[in-house]
């Protein structure tokens, strides 16, 4: 009476789990399918199964697909390890790293990829189904998916390994989900993490996602989700988190950290929530609504905008300049309370040179409410390193000897109206015409 | 030597799982209790056991009874898909849908009930121990309980299976028990989730509580517990959180959708949290503060109230009407900080007629603080679906050419005295006797 | 072709899990490296391996040394329960009782330690490794550490079982570790429940960690990391959350209960998060900054500070008086918005006699933004019991018929200037230099 629902790809009997996980994984569904074929016996008929990877290194030739319900995939050890650090790291020292890759349940994404494919071709796990109900209930938990290498993407601006292009994917859902569960996985070197479509009660918790393109994407449209509790950094051409038409996403206890392009985009997004976040980035724009981005609440979060301090990047950035703003808003009544900024930036990098940067940014859009927020700006001497850890924790802890920087607390552009910004900058901080907006100075100490 | 306290209920001699796991898993309590005797062999004695159901449909026609701390019921697949949107969907396509019932590690509720049974006997698993100590750390893990199916409640308001009704819960805590946890479950089609008295130190995570009467009780009186990261929607008839006499309650990250009667009720609690929480509601009385509940914190949240857009539910509501407020308050000393709300209802359908709708409505109590909370209200055009799912999203992202709705942001009846109301309404949406308690209007922009 | 990654280790040949796990751990540890040599085998080589703890009671006297990556330990059930209580339960009444011990999958510590050994010589699992890189993605999950019992610490305040005192820890981490995880596991009964150095991308999220002398201790320094969702609570020696010299650390969603010395103590901490939390506690200073702590945000937590109120700890506190500020900070630019402070006290028992309480004092540093608190301090005849639960839900749920008390709701001292203090307090209640630090009085009702 042993369960047949419970699959370890280490003992089924077709295919090669080390050499093409892929192909065991696709021959576990098909057995799945071939004997959960009605839909309603005795009130159940379609429970799906558990499949398990145990740790190891599982090169992955064959794409899986999915398209039944109730699957779940499940390692035991997200394997995150920085792959940027030891590629940036001189070759003749290789030879005593006690370690080079990535582990855990590690899948090693090798899909042969031609430069045309399409993109959701360079999936490691591709769910699709057409037909109704949606998919539901598959539940990714604790293994890694590893890229391997980025490659030269032909700008020559980094060196290939630093790029965050390679074509590849670690879940991609093409078609509409219901109540999908991704969590406490590992993913690496992937120019995307997860890219989700048409998402509906969707958990993305607990997972280490960073040194990938982009990590999170919600796409399409979308409701009623959360992301949450999450490791997150994308590179620099990307974003950590990206939402698409979304309506009621909760994004909150994340820690966000460098170097995605932004840490948060919005596009079209309503009636969410970006509260109790750990954000951290080394350019502006790290959390942007685009449009028409409305009734939002951005509240708790820590935004923190520094310098890259690790010398294989140097002089990259993400192409916006200090005008933009670190938080830059598109759309109608979107509420700001309650969160830090510092900017800890040196004078002489801001572009345009001589600019007063600017921290949040409201280009169009009416009614929003900025609220008790405090921006700290300071000038700081950048200093770098080669080495990617104590370079960021140097930075992180360098407080102290700073002059403050002039800034732009709150910038209200005039294609944007009747907003309402409280005690969150001075009458010079905060620029806009004060006649059709409400405004209240934060008081200011005597000298 | 390999361990005896692992059961795996497909493997377990006595009974059939697959027919009557409640029997299966009673037999392996009994062998726990048969071998655990000794309370103190060389400082241990009781160490409990794990019992693992695998991926599959598991009816239960006897309840669980669970006596023993230490007890750990897993499974690998919560499983949840709506039931509801399949149970209106018309019968002749019925054959056409890939899956007709929730799957998982899934137990099919079947117990036989009669009309006049005590709540208690419709519980699924059943946690009770009279003597010293209290019960600690038994734990639920991801599967999935399914109570099938609703029926008649003889009011006719609705058809059975939209009737929230049918006398089952999921997971029944009728005495005092400590450091329970409760996480990654599937609860559907139960008239309660989870019901649980005299709780400290709860853990209720990571959980889908949907589609059922109420979702989450906590009864009796209770401390020091944590409802966190769970996505949970009742039915109009109960609520999605319940707590009655409890302190330091911790309620955070929480996606609370549609349709609960409210989305957070608390009978009597004092100093505990309701924080950045995304909550989405088709009724007023959202959040409800009965008999006294003092010292509490509501900050962060996002608040939304709109229109039921999905056909079969139309014209259900709780029967509050929109004075009652979003925020419905009776207590002392509670803060209210940095919260969003967005009342988005449609003139003709406001109770009653030509009332001007209270958003935060303060019925008794003394010294509660309430401030720079923004409110946006917006007269809509209703629309509605016989898609669940695209009526949602196509309500949640409609947010243009909308009709700014008069509201009262901020409502202190003559019952409560020594409150301070800051930024949130001007001096005419906040509406109490500004001489007796404390007030600042938020600065309104100019024309 | 089965997995060689998998261990359990009740069916490991080497040693007896029951009588010393730690010589069976070890074991394993020595069979993965002897297995997984090479560090670059087909891109892969070293993928670790996962350890299973069955549910039972394993005494461990050899100390389990971790060198490698990725490695996962778990069990199926963190097992707490209260010895405190059982310990104050008088030893006629034990025969009376369900069960004595902690359970789960538990590792009783037998250490065999001396008076002069250095700390780590008392932990269960030492992580460490020198060279490169830093170690990454160990994992516990779901597991037991038991310290057994306190013993005389030559104070003679307490009885030994109160003392909080044995020289045990549960995981210490000595060395750089990255991307760990801590999740689901109980500790109880350890003088330090985790010692962590130098952490970048540590999780711990979703433990029970209560009766411990400290709780959590992120040592020397490190960055980007969480601790998240845990219920935590110290002994009146140590803290529940200790970190130093940490930058990006996100504490959020924790609830933390008494009694620690204090709940969250920074040492030299920059552009951290404590947001979302409930904190309760028996002591001022709860939240500590010390030495600079700068750019830090503190928003939308709820603090409590009461009496103990269980016969066994009466007249014992961390020997702070009630000028100290439940928050007390040190540091430049921090923020602080939107939290809720309870104070409820004797004011017989406050120190120095006739003193006014502090609530938040603000030592040294500049800049920092303190805005819309609610601060709520009441006398009451404080209650005690030899019921450890209802002592504590009988004071918890009790809010009526008190009388107000007067305190200086935030106190800037004269080392430090500019600061911002906003809606905090009336003018009497905030106290500070007022021509050298902004503020607005949060307005007052009428009588």
């Amino acid at each position: 009476m042993a369960s047949k629902n419970y699959y370890d790809v280490t003992e089924w009997p077709v295919g090669n789990p080390y050499e093409d996980i892929g192909e065991v994984i696709n021959s576990i569904i098909a057995d799945i399918k071939s004997r959960q074929t009605d839909t309603d016996v005795n009130n159940g008929g379609k429970p799906g199964a558990v499949i398990y990877i145990p740790p190891g290194d599982y090169h992955l030739g064959s794409q899986v697909v999915i398209d039944i319900s109730f699957l779940k995939i499940m390692g035991s050890g997200h394997g995150f390890t920085s792959s940027s650090i030891r590629f940036n790291t001189p070759e003749e020292e290789w030879a005593d790293l006690h370690e080079l890759w990535p582990g855990g349940s590690r899948i090693l994404v090798d899909i042969p990829l031609e430069e045309q494919d399409e993109e959701y071709k360079g999936a490691a796990f591709y769910i699709e189904r057409s037909g109704n109900p949606r998919l539901s209930s598959v539940e990714f938990s604790n293994f890694c998916i590893d890229g391997l290498h980025f490659k030269d993407d032909g700008t020559g601006e980094t060196t290939p390994e630093n790029s965050y292009t390679n074509g590849k994917t670690g879940i991609y859902v093409g078609s509409a989900c219901d109540s999908f569960r991704i969590t406490e996985m590992g993913l690496v070197y992937l120019e995307h993490g997860m890219a989700i479509y048409h998402a509906d009660a969707l958990t993305i918790h607990d997972n280490f996602i960073a040194e990938c393109g982009n990590c999170i994407e919600l796409r399409g449209w979308g409701q009623a989700s959360k992301i949450t509790d999450n490791l997150i950094g994308a590179g620099f051409k990307g974003y950590s988190i990206y939402a698409q038409n979304f309506g009621g996403l909760l994004i909150t206890a994340n820690n966000v950290f460098p170097r995605g392009a932004s840490s948060i985009y919005f596009d079209g997004v309503t009636r969410s929530s970006i509260t109790n976040n750990r954000l951290h980035s080394f350019y502006p724009g790290m959390v942007v609504f685009k449009e028409n981005c409305s009734e939002n609440l951005v509240s708790s979060n820590h935004f923190l905008r520094d310098h890259e301090p690790w010398t294989p990047f140097l002089g990259i950035d993400n192409g916006l300049d200090d005008l933009y703003g670190l938080l830059n808003i598109s759309g109608n009544n979107n509420t700001v309370i309650a969160n830090h900024f510092s900017k800890i930036v040196n004078t002489d990098n801001i572009k345009p040179v001589g600019a007063t940067p600017v921290i949040i940014r409201v280009v169009s859009g009416n009614g929003n409410y900025i609220s008790n927020n405090h921006m700290v700006a300071t000038n700081v001497d950048a200093k770098t390193s080669d080495s990617c850890f104590s370079a960021q924790v140097d930075a992180l802890l360098t407080t102290e000897a700073s002059e403050q920087l002039i800034v732009t607390t709150v910038l209200v552009e005039k294609e944007s109206l009747q907003n309402t910004i409280l005690d969150s900058g001075s009458d010079v901080q905060v620029v806009m015409d004060k006649t059709v907006n409400a405004f209240r100075a934060t008081p200011m100490p005597g000298a």
